[in-house]
This record gives structure tokens, C-alpha cells and sequence, in this order.
């Protein structure tokens, strides 16, 4: 399971940062039929987000929008279109930096952070590992002015020992894993609210709440933010009766697309379904979503009564 | 992941079962230093479980158990004698009938029954394993009176459906997979309260709570029942904080021994050390845990400060 | 990857045990319709291996035989038709006597070697496994005379170190895995002859013999030994071309088949219909090949146009 | 397990291509202690790997290269580099050009056929792969003058029906897998000689030998390339008894590294070690073998007693 972290920048170096809570939509990447990214839908899109799901956070350039499928050059644009368009709609525009080759991955960092994004994230490598367990964090070098790029695949736990000595602008994770013993350890032994942990897996992020998770960074609240912001305002009530009855729907939901074959070329096609925004196909290696899929996921969708009347 | 199914008994076939909820303790199979089940412990054992834990109900030779490393006779000894010792005190006692080879299955399902006990559980078969799907279910046949044996390794939310008509005694679930999705989905279809899921991953049983699961299967409860009933209370108030407290501190206990290599033979040291009863070591192929193990988790534990005040 | 271990008893403590090379079949159980062994079969099916697939070396109650899914009963009186059938007609009967639990598991060694079975097998442990490495060969206790059982899952070339002082009547192993590193290491730093390799994997055989393994156990012997008995010629000669020519038609059936779904059960199948012996249906939790599988694997076969005319 | 194809340009649009045979070095990329890449080393490299190791092809920026962990802008220096100093010295260049996003896979292709490279490979798809089976062919875009790229993830055998109608200049496969079944099926499905199979998993290349396999790409060839060119003389003689033996004895030293952790930064270290060149550190997240590896890799090395008498 890919674990990306969160480093934010401060949005000052005197200011402490905005704190990140709620929501987060890791965004579709638009494109043209032809497979170009579509900048100009991307305004379209903020306000999608901001009047109809209530999502007020975007992650950009992560998996879900193909981000490591851009060339770098894409990946840049599409961070200034979201930050432009965001501009004083969005709270945070977090942009994912990760690249396989270091120099890249910088390259990115260096931009967001002079497009005044809110923060930058790092997927964990997943072609070359580190295996000198032990030698990691001695051997990381400066990426960028108050951050470092962090590179590990043990247990997030053990990564967060001493992690500000060598990030200081660290302020959280984002937890893509269903070991929750890990996730609530990490919460525990960082208990003064220093980081926070945003939950990764849509479908159990209820669980992940009971535990302690400050948020949640997934695709589904591209389409399904604002059922699930209920979900969050039911557990804080609490309402559990209630906030099971929203995690069970959308469970439903996700169970019955992943057995159809579920990924971001799938997703692509459900938010263009629901949104009517047109997010276009995927890019290659990922091919779209097949017009069966389309029709079945959109009729299990409609046939969804939710507890607030939808 | 294995996930042993649950079918109990009636009582009799008039009165409805009495309801299975809060711990059950997957208990462990008392050896003698040269390797033989030692019997007479199990007195103690029950006594310790009621009166120290609060855990009156057990789970017998399931894997903590080493059900699977001993032969029937011993299997079938095991079951009378915690019935035996078990009456007037604890409130469920579950046997395990799994086996590698249906007709000892069988046997031990009828064993069960005619001895009283007030359930049987079936692990998945994990040698052989069915692969025809869609089939298995027309092709299960009779092995005991109003119980069928069910082998499936798919989804468990779509095991349940129509299993009554399958296995009329079907009551419920242990459910140990960490894919808290599909353990919702199980308890939305059912949701008319007619099976029970219990939880079988102890280290995240919160979150199980959260989605609704009833109660737990594990083997923790039979030295951390008692805190671990006192998480269930916060839980049930609700008190978030109180129940996260516990949560975090059993997983603190447990991710220090999960590094250390955790496994029957570990969990039979440390029952030993925290109850005082005399489990033994283990059956080959497992070994004894270390010294140096015993040590540390020992005073891992005795370092824990419980809410509680313990 | 199951690693059975070989030792093999000797026929008598005085005179060198037989060397095992060539072909070993590992044999099927035949059952009857409602799911009894069907012990009458075995004299046909001796005869069908030894006079048209020049097969004279039997594994017997293995996977391909459903040895786990067998009573301990059942085994013995398999073993011991195996025997009675086999006596002056095969050359090996090797009884293998792997079981979850160790009692039973010794009590089918001291059977095997009573009946006078030419060597035991043991497959590795699989559901409990040892997990501090390095301590288990010191650990390992005497379980029959001249014979100790020795559970290890590590590289096959490690536990050989020694292993004649654990097991001094040790003779061989049955490598089933495709790591030919390990194999040819096995094979190198036994090089004086001292132990046979048997080779598991039937469709990549070809590049274990070049690689030194000295035979093989494997199920498609039971109904393509002829065929692979010449390709062991053609190899021999060395005739390389026309090695590859037998090797690849067995290739392209198993790869047929493989895409269809191929376990014990087809296996089952595959040879009632090329035998003509009724080697009948398997056992649950194993479903019977369908009607169009067995269809389909008779058409490839009869299709494949072999070197030899056939 | 990755598999890269490599289809090759033709040299011109009329000669019929060179046929690779034989061995193929790996190439590593060399650095400079600060982590840059260090191309003047790369003359000296052609030298030694043309008169010490008798080897006259190469794979460049591939996975032993960290070709992933490089810029576009230094891969393609890189293989101008090669291009340059292997000018009349070696006989294939082969340019691995894949890259997680189709433009600069596409922009590297354009560039190693503008250089003149013998050919170029591709990495089969490993973050995002294709899920709607059958579709890909179809969907496959043309990507460079005669050259499309292929992405998929199924069986070899599988891929190659047909694929010289969807990449016209598609010559061969470098298959990296233990599973020889696959490998065997596809060297007999296209056994007029059309296309090359070039083995690499360099621990058992014997087996594929045997199985027909027409050479081997592989890291070991830079250091063991002259041992492994005398296995092949043997093998073709044939001397079954001494190709075994070169076999056993690089398995032998890959044994023994692989159980101190060997990958990509470690071979740079043997490399190093063993043929004076400076290869410098590993590009992070790769982090430098440690000096206790290398001094006891290289103690190792020097223990072993080759056959020729080295």
C-alpha cells in the first residue's frame, strides 16, 4: 500500500499554517478526447466542488488524477490552474509532488511552492525502495528550503519519530493503509494535535474517525462529498445510527463498481456521470471505462435513497 | 485472510438461542512440558476468565488453540472439558470443528452437539479451496441434522445471502479480515439483527464498533478482557476519548510484540506470565518464545498505564 | 511453495537403499461416486502406469491425491493397497504421511514404514509455520526411529546443511518450485550423489534436468509419463530439439488447461478420460470439472501431434 | 515480475536487422560522488565490458541503469553517450525508453532512433496497468513510425499473436521470469527464428537454455560475462557437466549476496569491486551498499575457483 506524506509549507514563515479538517477531493484530471489535458473545465470543477459537494480542499496531481502518467510540464500547469481558479473559493490546494526520479520530484516542489500552494505531498517510492533500514533519514538531503523529501515503507508509526528535526514544515499524513493499529498509534503518540491524519480509504473512513483521524483524502468525495460531510457531522453529533447508515451507502455503492472492475479510469466516468462535467478519457496505459460500466454504476447510484432525502 | 464462519445450535429447537455479544476469549490449549494437552488446568482457566477478565465466553481450539496441530480424541477431550467446567459459569462456549478432511469435520460437529455446546465454528478451507464458484453452494451436502458445512473463500457479504436457507442454525460471523467494507456490508444486509459479527482483529476493534459490529472474537481478551470491556463501556456511553484510550494502549502493547514476532507461541508465554496458569509451550511446528521475549513483553505490559487506574 | 521433503527408509538397515530416478507418479485417489476411496481401482491403475506409461514409482497420498482431505484411515488402507497392488510390479512406493498435526503425522510414518513402503514424504508445515529461525533443527525431536520430522521453510539448499545427522536415513527432496537458483545449488553441494532431486514443476522440467535434477514427481506422469519418458531419453542422448519438441506439447496442453482452471479435480478428470480407469469425483471442499472442461482438455490432447507418431 | 519487450529498429528500412545473440550486459549508470551522472566513464566502461568480459551488447537505462530514477535530459545523454563510445565496438545498443507517462516514452523512442540505436525496449506498464482485458490491442495509438507501444500485462505467449501486424518492426522479448512455461510456449509459437528471446534472471539461464532461449540480458554479465560466455560454449557443444558447473558457480555467489541484500546499489558496489571503473553511489531512494557487504561480496568473489582455472 502506497503511504504518500504530507508536508505543508507555512503559507508564512511567521504565520502558523491553516489547519487541514474535512474533506479533501484528490482531483480528476480533466482531458480532451484526444487525450490533452482540458484546463479551462478546471473552473467548472472548483465550483462543482465548492457549491455542490461542499469540499473545500483539493489534492492534485495524485493518483487519481494520473499525475504520474503527466509529463512534468502538465503537472505544472495544472497546479497554477488550481491554484488560480481556487483563489479565495478553496481553503487548501494541496499539490502532489512525487516522481520517480528525484531531480523531477524537486523540480515540482520548488514550483509549488512559488505558485503559494498550501502544501506539497510525496509519494513513498515504489520502483527503487530504500533496503538500508536505519540509513534513510541520515542520508537525506535538502530538497527544498524547510523541507526534505522522506523516503520509507515501514510502519508510518515509526516514521514519525523525530520527523520535524528533519522536516519542519511537516503537518501530517495522509493514511492510505486498512491497518488501522498503525493509524491509531500514529494519532496516539502524536496527541497534542501537532500532525493531523487525513484517512485514505473511503469505504472504511468511519472506522478510521472512531480512531481519531482528523479527515479524509479520497476520490469518492468528488461525487459523494456531500453525503459524506453528513457522515462527518452525524459521528461528531454523535449520531451513529445515522453516520453508519451514510458509510454503509456509499460501502454499497464502491462494493458493487469494485466488482465491476473500479479504478481511476472508472472514476473518471462516474464524476463525469454525476457532475456533468466532462472529465474526459483516462491516458493511457489505462483505458476508459466501458458504457456498460458507465450505465450500471450510474443506475446503482440513482437507486440509492439516502437518509437526507437525496 | 481466513474467516471462520459461525453457525450455532439452537438450544433446542423451540427456544430462540440466547444472543452472543461483548468478548469471547479464542482460548489457548494448556500443554504439559513434554507436549500433552494438560486437562486439569482448564478449571483454573475458566475461573481466571470469569473472575479476572469478565469474559464468559470462549472460543475452543480454534488456530490460538493449536486446534489444528491436535488429533480429534484431543480435540473432542478439550471440548468436554470445557464444557464440563464451563457450566453454570460461562455463558457461551463455541467449539471449533474445522479440520482438513470433511469426515472428521463432520465428526466433530456431531461431537459438539451431542455434548452440548452452544455453537460450532468452521474455518474456510485453506488447502484446498473451492473454484468453481457459483457452484459450491447447490453442491454442499447434509453433514450434521439442520447444519451444513459452507466453503467459500469469496466476499463474506455475499456468503449471507440466503444461507438460512443453507444452514438454519446459521447465527453469525467472525469476521477477521482488516476490510472493514466489507464487514459493513454484512451487517447492512442483515441489518434486522438476525446474525451476529464478531470482530476477530483485536487491534482495531474500535473501528469495527463504529461500523456496528456486536462483539469480538480474539485472543487478547484472555489477558486484556477486562480493559478491553472497559473500552466497550466508554464505547457504548459514548465516551470517544475513553474508548480511543484503551484502543491506543492495547495497540501499543501489541505493535511492540508484533515487531518482536508475535504468534501462538508468544500469546502462550504471555497468558502464562500475566495469569499465572501454566499454558506450556506450544506443539511443534511451532517453538517456545524466547526468554528474552517473555522478558520484554512482560515489562511492556507492566509499564501500560490503564485509564482505569491499573 | 509447498517443499515436500523426501527420507526414505531403507529396505533393510544393512543393505544401500534403491536410487530413485526416472519418473514418480503422483497418484490420484480413486473414489466412487458418493464419495468413498475406491480401493478395487488401484490393481487397474498400477497396471495402466507400468504397462502404457512406463511409469514404475508412485507418490501416494500427496495433493494430487487428496491426502489431506483423507482420514487417517483412509490413508493407511490407500497405503496399504498401494503396496499389496504394487508388490513386484512397481519399483518406489513412496507414502507420503504430511498432516497438520504431529501425532498423526508419526502415526502414518511408523504405518508406512510397517506395510514396507520404499520412503515417506512430508510436506512442510503450512498453517503454523516456525518462526524462530535457527532453532528448529535443534528442536526437532525424535518422531520414529532412524527418521526425525523436520518442519523448515526456508531455501531448501540451507536445511540440507547437516541434515544426514538429523535424518540419517534422509535421501532426497521433491523440489516444487521454479527457483532453479535454489534447485542448482541443492544439487552442487550434494554433489557426490549422496541425495536425489526430484523435480515438481512438469512443464518447466526440461531446464531441471539441465540444471542436474535427477527425475521428477509430478501428476501429468499418471497420463503423459510415456511422452516424458521419451523426452528424458531424447535428453539424455542429447537430442536437444527433439527434447523441446516433448517438452513444449506438454506445455501447450497444461497451458490449455491452466486458462480453464486446472486442479486436483481436472486432473481427476483428465485421467479418467484418457485411462478408462474411473478414478470418479473429488472430495469436498474440491467440485468436480464440468462437463465442458473435460470436453475441451480431451479435444486439445487428442489434437497434439507428438514426435513419436502417437 | 516486470517484463520489458523490445522491439528493435531496423537498421535501415531495407537491410533485414542484425539478429542479437548471446549475452547483454545490464548496463549501470555511473555517477559522480555528488550523484550526477558521470559519461566520461563510459569509454573506459565499452572497453572493459569488449575486452574483459567478451560482451558486445548493451541495454541501456534500464532498471540496473535506474534508468526510472534519471531526467529525460540525462537518459537521453546517456544514450548518446553509448552510442558514441560503442561506435564500432559493440554490435547492439539496445535504449530501454519506458517511462510512467506515454510523452516521454514517446519523445525517448524518437531520440534513440535519431541517434541511430540498434533498438529500444519498454517496460510493460507498473503503476497504472490496463484492466479491460482484450481492449489494448485495439487501443494501442501509434507512437513512432512503424513502432507502436505495447503495454500489457498477461502471459508472454499471449501477447505475441499478432504483434507483428501492431509493431512491424517487433524483433524479441526480454523475459525476466522464472516461469519457463511461459518462455517455452513462446520460443515454440514462433519457432521459425522470427523473433529473439533473451532470458533474464541470470541465476538460471542454463534452464531457459535448455528450453531454447536465444541469449540473456542481464547485471551480471558486466562482471561475469566472461564466465557466462564460457557456459554458453559448453552448452553448445554440448558439455552438459561443465555448463552446470559455471552455473553453479555464479548461483553460488548470487546466493550468498542475495542473502546479504543485493539489488541495484549493490551490484554498482560489485561492479566497482570488481572491474576498477568508478560507479559511483546510487541515485536516492537507492542508498550505497555498505562497506561490510562489499568487502565480504568481494571475498566471495575471489573464493570462487572457475573451471578455466581463473
Amino acid at each position: 500500500m502506497l503511504i504518500p506524506f504530507i508536508p505543508f509549507f507555512p503559507n508564512s514563515s511567521m504565520a502558523p499554517p491553516k489547519k487541514l479538517k474535512g474533506l479533501v477531493a484528490a482531483t480528476i484530471t480533466p482531458m480532451t478526447p484526444d487525450g490533452k489535458i482540458n484546463l479551462p473545465v478546471i473552473r467548472q470543477y472548483v465550483d462543482y466542488l465548492v457549491n455542490e459537494q461542499n469540499v473545500k480542499n483539493v489534492f492534485v496531481n495524485g493518483t487519481t488524477g494520473e499525475g504520474l502518467s503527466l509529463s512534468i510540464q502538465e503537472r505544472k500547469q495544472l497546479a497554477e490552474e488550481w491554484m488560480c481558479q481556487g483563489k479565495d473559493k478553496l481553503d487548501h490546494v494541496i499539490i502532489h509532488v512525487g516522481a520517480l526520479n528525484l531531480p523531477e520530484c524537486q523540480e515540482l516542489a520548488r514550483h509549488a511552492a512559488a505558485i503559494g500552494a498550501d502544501g506539497i505531498a510525496v509519494i513513498a517510492p515504489f520502483f527503487f525502495k530504500p533496503t538500508n533500514k536505519g540509513r534513510e533519514l541520515s542520508q537525506n538531503r535538502p530538497v527544498f528550503p524547510h523541507m526534505r523529501l522522506l523516503f520509507w515503507t515501514v510502519r508510518v508509526e515509526e516514521l514519525l519519530d523525530g520527523i520535524k528535526a528533519q522536516i519542519p514544515t511537516f503537518q501530517g499524513v495522509k493514511f492510505s493503509d486498512t491497518d488501522l493499529l498503525d493509524l491509531a498509534q500514529c494519532i496516539h503518540k502524536n496527541g497534542t494535535g501537532e500532525f493531523e491524519f487525513l484517512y485514505g480509504v473511503d469505504e472504511q473512513l468511519l472506522g478510521a474517525l472512531a480512531l481519531g483521524a482528523n479527515g479524509a483524502v479520497g476520490s469518492t468525495y468528488n461525487y459523494l462529498g456531500r453525503q459524506t460531510n453528513l457522515m462527518l457531522q452525524a459521528f461528531a453529533k454523535p449520531d451513529f445510527a445515522l453516520a453508519q447508515q451514510y458509510q454503509f451507502l456509499t460501502g454499497e455503492f464502491l462494493n458493487f463498481v469494485i466488482k465491476l472492475g473500479f479504478g481511476v479510469a472508472q472514476t473518471k466516468a462516474v464524476m463525469t456521470s454525476v457532475s456533468g462535467i466532462p472529465m474526459g478519457p483516462p491516458r493511457l496505459p489505462l483505458v476508459a471505462a466501458s458504457g456498460e460500466f458507465i450505465a450500471k454504476a450510474k443506475a446503482k447510484l440513482d437507486s440509492i435513497v439516502w437518509p437526507n432525502g437525496d
